[in-house]
């Protein structure tokens, strides 16, 4: 435990190392001290930047004893997720950089192959590192210029059937690899399914191998050349009876479990898999999430991402008073769509606070399920639900409904099952950056037949999105909002349906018509204050759905205006795109009305604020205001000859 | 084995069935009796259709014997894939349409919700199964009217991470279900991965349980209730040493290996099983592909799928003389290039003769990798190679890579890595129908930034795009092309890498434009001859790149046409809707052309041949034609006034 007078000592051995190749010359006991000081430094970081702190104190031990035996970066050391990577950036020549994390132009909350050459593959989300690290191993076999290969995994991760595959797929190809099992019994979330009481098992099975035993289980298993086809079959079938794991079976050498946190140990276990390992080797390591801070060992999903905080105290930051989330008032609405309606059931995966389900549980303990990091299951299970006359809300992150979108298509989609999906964190999010963005799902979910596609303006609509949804039978439905507090307008007691396929007018002109799809309503509304006072009257509709669209605000919007601007809060091929589509199909594109489309940019915007990220999208009022004056000149070049109001202006 | 002489034999039991509820009056012996005439009527079905013959031929057993016990449509019986259903579907009232299997206007090849309340889950991607039967077990223990749930799964499907992601939640979740793990060896292709080899160790371990044994282990087993939390725990520690597998690992109760073809024990397991089972139980049963036909025996892979055949001696109908596939002309072409190129590696997700990868692992076995029906772990496994170095080229279906998705965003585009996508089965398929469409592909990769998005117009064009996408280190590059035969047109020697983001003018005209991106370009030609003898002066152009577009090409078609109409294999939000957005960007959508974008139309379309398909889509010559007159029939409304000189033709 990291003692409140230790924040301010000297890192005298930390002070030595800028590189990783600094920690061959450190005695094993040297690295246990340089452990310490890492941990005081990651805390003293994170408590300055905010962060992923309980993961990354969990690996301070890890990340020593891995840097001090292996070779980076000839050596690929993968992290899964890479939330866990500040005490790996802090060695990897990166310290001195550690205050910009995740900040504009600063570091990466996660790895990431553009930062360093100590980070091979970049992560984010989950269960990626097994099949990146067998990629790396298959090269290096056929001659890539590559050493060993070194995946660390949460137990949570191991939840998501990429995992899995990774491992049926490894397992058969016998290549020498280590995948280190992170055990802290949690993901960001208390773990959940059969693996994690199975972990428990293992653990219960012998708490802790010492380093004796584990050398000779190492030295008895590792030298044997793994074994193929029938000879391998009744290898294991004769595992079966004597205690084989499911690591085992699956064809990896299982280790463990060990201390996850002793330096020493961790150290020497590591040389003897370097030293013999001729397949591959899961070494399960029981590490403790938030490992030497009391707050945050006591408290871990509180400090699973935290502001910034006191480091001695661990007293969070007091945050800025701001309207509710819309990740809170989706949960509260959808509890009360839960009373009315006991058919309504629930489905997160793995992020029962991040996505506001919390409150359903809470609410509907019976009726809420938290799958773990499996958003494949999530959406079928859903779809499951649905076909039996259950009302499945499925709240999913944008960025994570990726994991489940051939089961969003098959499952859902074609067989038009009414599947309800919550979508947060819509759009660009702020400091996880551009992994974790929203940018996709409404090109990749308005484009599948039967769909119906919502998009919150403010936490007001949102209410009557989640009424809407828990009313729509007909199909499967699905309502994004962002990341982050709403505007502050009044919520209404309860929902209301929206009438399908219907937009809104929010504000009458007569020149120029802002279309907006989602949460830029309110730059919309700046933009069309500026663009009055420069005498171009501007009408702001609040488009509600990507899908139905709104034909006939659609025409009317053409026909009474010379320009119009949709935007939203997503890449290219999404609303604006139907828009144009709709448009030209309906013949309305006819030259009289100047159009553009808005969207995310064809490139990823790296982390900063959101007000900074939308900024650098060019999403912002005064970029929509651009964006009509433009639209406006190229109406005048067209065609100088018509009667355009607009040119006066200019 | 069905003789050659039976296949005229009477069926006096099957023509007792009407329903299931027939066979509850069977005795045992009349059942087992049931199924040889089941079998025949399958083999005899399928040899006047074609379809999935040896799944089906697999499971005749298994279909009499879950009839006869369980109490079907309010047991949910959920076929993994769906493609075995024959013999179901042949005892559910759909007997006399057998021979409209996989045709227009007839039955599905796959199980499907609309057809019949005794498909509660319709299939035909794989491995969904337990995740939708966890959603009926739920949905039944919330009140919904819902009996017993039963999924088949093959071996083959449980390689995919969604299957274990539903395991891990059904063992933990303890709901009485039933899952049956058809295992016969095989996916489509000889299975891969360590599972497998875990299987085949489970059947060696004792071939196979006779009737009694095994009522005693479920007997055993089987009426405690499952323990939670610590309890389970230190239970699953005994077990780990006394020989539990990985299914009971994962919460459920495993039984067996059982034969899956011995009618009258699987009638007395089943019913055992419906008497006394309180959790998940999983029944391992052995099956043969093909079973009971020789020829479908003996080439399992060649009998997956078949074309008509005799039901005698089992020879296949000779295909109709063809130009080459483009699977075999994409298999040659990575061939070749694999020749040059010794860092070129192909991964497939278990359809190495599917995707024509078989070619490239002859010459190349160690640069050549199946996955299994794994197309997450092949994705990022895929990046991981890239990011060693290697040119990996990841071939996976249209429809299948959306189970890669994720991967596809988060782990290649947004890392820059340069993986090639091979993407067969563009656009409609045939007789596979809507599940196996490859609708979305455009729109789901053309958004993504960074990444190259090609479509091949005939399969020469397809050769260059092989080298092409070879040669292209920038970024991720993909290439799609459709199922079936190419045009005919002469291959090159060896394909020449194509102007990045160019397209071609194959037709010059004054009047119509039609950009076509990809396998469209035939029907653009005929459209454009028949404009042509309407006075209707038309250029086809071919696209080949949605990505990045070829701006000037757009440009200098708007200039010169009054009409320009795109046409793509796809939905919406995908080439059109950039051309679109782009040309409304460049201020192109100036009213002077009349603009169209044909695209798939927003529904599903059901099996049938491919033109007959494209037909109902409304993309072939002759829509495309009419899409060109009432785009200036809408000029001619919108702008009377103008000088439009293709008024006179209407």
């Amino acid at each position: 435990m990291v003692a409140a007078n230790e924040f301010n000592t000297p890192t005298p051995l930390l002070d030595r190392v800028t590189s990783p190749d600094d920690l061959k010359r450190f005695s094993d006991a040297e690295l246990a001290a340089l452990a310490r000081e890492l941990r005081r430094e990651t805390i003293n970081t994170v408590s300055r930047t905010g962060g992923h702190l309980g993961s990354s104190l969990g690996v301070v031990e890890l990340t020593v004893a891995i840097h001090a035996v292996f070779d980076t970066p000839r050596d690929k050391l993968i992290w899964d997720v890479g939330h866990q990577c500040y005490p790996h950036k802090i060695l990897t020549g990166r310290r001195e950089r550690m205050h910009t994390l995740r900040q504009e132009g600063g570091l990466s909350g996660f790895t990431k192959r553009a930062e360093s050459v100590y980070d091979p593959f970049g992560a984010a989300h989950s269960s990626t590192s097994i099949s990146a690290g067998l990629g790396f191993a298959v090269a290096r076999d056929l001659g890539a210029d590559v050493g060993d290969v070194v995946c660390v995994v949460g137990d949570g991760a191991m939840s998501a059937g990429m995992a899995y595959e990774a491992m049926n797929n490894a397992g058969a190809a016998g290549k020498r690899m280590i995948v280190i099992l992170n055990d802290n019994d949690m993901s960001i979330a208390p773990p959940v399914g059969a693996l994690s009481t199975y972990l428990t098992g293992l653990c219960a099975r012998q708490p802790m191998r010492d380093f004796k035993d584990l050398v000779k289980q190492a030295t008895a298993q590792l030298p044997q050349p793994f074994r193929e086809g029938a000879e391998r079959a009744r290898h294991l079938a004769k595992g079966l009876m004597s205690g084989y794991t499911m690591f085992d079976h699956l064809g990896f050498c299982y280790l463990g479990p060990v201390d996850g946190h002793d330096v020493k140990d961790l150290v020497r276990l590591l040389r003897t898999l370097r030293a013999n390992a001729d397949g591959p080797v899961l070494l399960h390591a029981v590490t403790k999430k938030g490992a030497g801070f009391r707050p945050a060992e006591t408290a871990q999903c509180k400090y699973h991402g935290v502001s910034k905080f006191d480091p001695v105290t661990g007293k969070l930051a007091p945050s800025k008073p701001a309207p509710p989330s819309y990740t809170s008032v989706f949960g509260n609405a959808l509890v009360a769509e839960g009373e009315r309606d006991e058919r309504i059931v629930a489905i997160t995966a793995a992020m029962p606070a991040g996505t506001g389900v919390d409150r359903f549980a809470k609410a509907f303990p019976e009726r809420s399920f938290d799958v773990g990091i499996a958003e494949q299951h999530a959406v079928t299970f859903a779809a499951g639900l649905a076909a039996s006359g259950m009302r499945p809300f499925c709240a999913i992150y944008s960025t994570f409904l990726q994991r489940g979108y051939d089961q969003v298509v098959h499952d859902v989609a074609l067989q038009g099952l009414p599947v309800r999906f919550a979508i947060d964190r819509a759009g660009l999010v702020g400091a996880d950056g551009p992994t974790h963005a929203g940018a996709f799902d409404i090109g990749y979910l308005a484009n599948l037949p039967g769909f119906t596609v919502m998009a919150a303006a403010d936490e007001a609509e949102l209410v009557d999105m989640v009424t809407t949804a828990a009313r729509h039978d007909a199909g499967p439905i699905a309502f994004r909002y962002p990341r982050g507090s709403g505007t502050g307008v009044r919520l209404p007691k309860r929902g209301e349906p929206l009438a399908l396929g219907k937009g809104r007018i929010v504000r009458e002109g007569r020149t120029v018509a802002l279309l907006s799809f989602g949460a830029r309503l309110g730059q919309c509304l700046i933009a069309a204050e500026r663009l009055d006072q420069r005498g171009l009257s501007t009408t702001v509709a609040d488009a509600r759905f990507a899908k139905p669209l709104d034909v006939a605000l659609l025409r009317d919007l053409v026909a009474e205006h010379d320009v119009l601007v949709t935007i939203e809060e997503g890449a290219s091929g999404g609303f604006g795109a139907l828009v144009l589509q709709t448009l030209a199909e309906e013949n309305l594109l006819d030259g009289r009305t100047a159009l553009r489309t808005m969207t995310l940019p064809d490139r990823f915007i790296q982390q900063a604020s959101p007000e900074a990220m939308y900024e650098e999208a060019g999403l912002n009022a005064r970029h929509i205001v651009c964006k009509v004056l433009s639209a406006i000149q190229g109406l005048q070049g067209a065609d100088a000859a018509r009667d355009v109001k607009t040119l006066s202006v200019l």
